[in-house]
């Protein structure tokens, strides 16, 4: 298919794909002549997955290259990508103050020994939830963070099954996007569900 | 204080001190001087609040502007400014395919006939939720679409106690700001809990 056509197939303008393709997330097409390119139906499955990260995961084009980059190796390993996957969370600009820091790296040790878990110091998903409580802590609602182990464990029931989904999938390329599409979109999944169920508790609570 | 302090004490550099003052997400200084002006705690609470609200929630300054606007209500109701706090997720630029829709809306009823949940047809956190069912299928991963009741459960269950913690707090003031940071702070959280728990059951499965 032409370029127009491609735009139709994949909800995605023109100008955008031509962005992409500058920026190495798409592969370009098939040269047919000076100016023209034909492209199939990958293109537009790979369209829709950059739309995705971007528009829900909420992902920078930088971190959607680096996940592509993950998924087209020839051989990629799942617990590759799945880490790449990771990266694109919200980071406090500032550093935290080290009491709070410390702080926050003791209550996280905590439900890390609760549940087994073997935690990197250098993993930046544990410096993002770091990040959160110290947040948290600065502005002085440790009420939610005290909530951390009832959170550790829903993230961790959900989590367990969610890898099961994988089991029930064939092809490599498939079992690897469905986990970065999982991972990006079951955060948006349960940010708005957890919003419907705070309205829901919300108007019981407080209206007449 | 002055500004420098201001800006020491929040950990925000004056250049976006003076940008947030513009936007107004910060309430003027008392004047002191032709160029001056004297901040107080109140500011430094403010800033540390907008940071939250921007680094880690991830809003833009117009949803902040929302939010403050709200609390800053000589009579905030907390059930608006839970509405309020309820926007800012993430939603698909295209329009999703109408067939995809009506599949989307349909599993949405079915969640919330389970547990008794009032949907509103306009809201946008309903929208949202549409939305990422809709990229699912459209993705071809209708496994993790299928997992929504899990999901749904999971966020009640937060959602309950997630209100309870508002029972513990006193000043209107307090539990506003609270039910805001909860919400936007709370999603990150658990995002990043739930990507530890996807890591500890991904190197059991796959690495040996």
């Amino acid at each position: 298919m032409r370029m127009a056509e491609l735009s139709r197939e994949s909800g995605v303008p023109v100008p955008t794909i031509k962005y992409y393709l500058r920026e190495g997330l798409l592969p370009a097409g098939e040269r047919t002549g000076r100016n023209q390119a034909r492209y199939d139906e990958a293109h537009v499955r790979r369209l829709k997955l950059v739309r995705a990260l971007v528009d829900i995961g909420g992902m920078t084009i930088a971190g959607v290259r680096e996940v592509l980059d993950a998924i087209d190796e020839p051989e990629p390993s799942l617990h590759h990508v799945l880490g790449v996957a990771q990266h694109g969370l919200p980071v406090l600009a500032a550093d935290p103050d080290p009491a709070g820091r410390d702080w926050a790296i003791a209550r996280v040790e905590e439900v890390a020994a609760e549940h087994g878990w073997e935690l990197k110091e250098d993993d930046p998903v544990v410096a993002a939830l770091v990040g959160v409580l110290c947040v948290l802590r600065d502005l002085g609602n440790t009420v939610l963070a005290d909530r951390l182990p009832d959170y550790a464990d829903a993230a961790e029931r959900l989590a367990e099954a969610d890898l099961g989904i994988l089991d029930g999938l064939t092809a490599t390329e498939s079992i690897v996007e469905a986990a970065v599409v999982g991972t990006m979109l079951g955060d948006a999944m349960l940010a708005a569900l957890r919003r419907i169920a705070h309205q829901q508790a919300s108007a019981r609570r407080f209206e007449t």
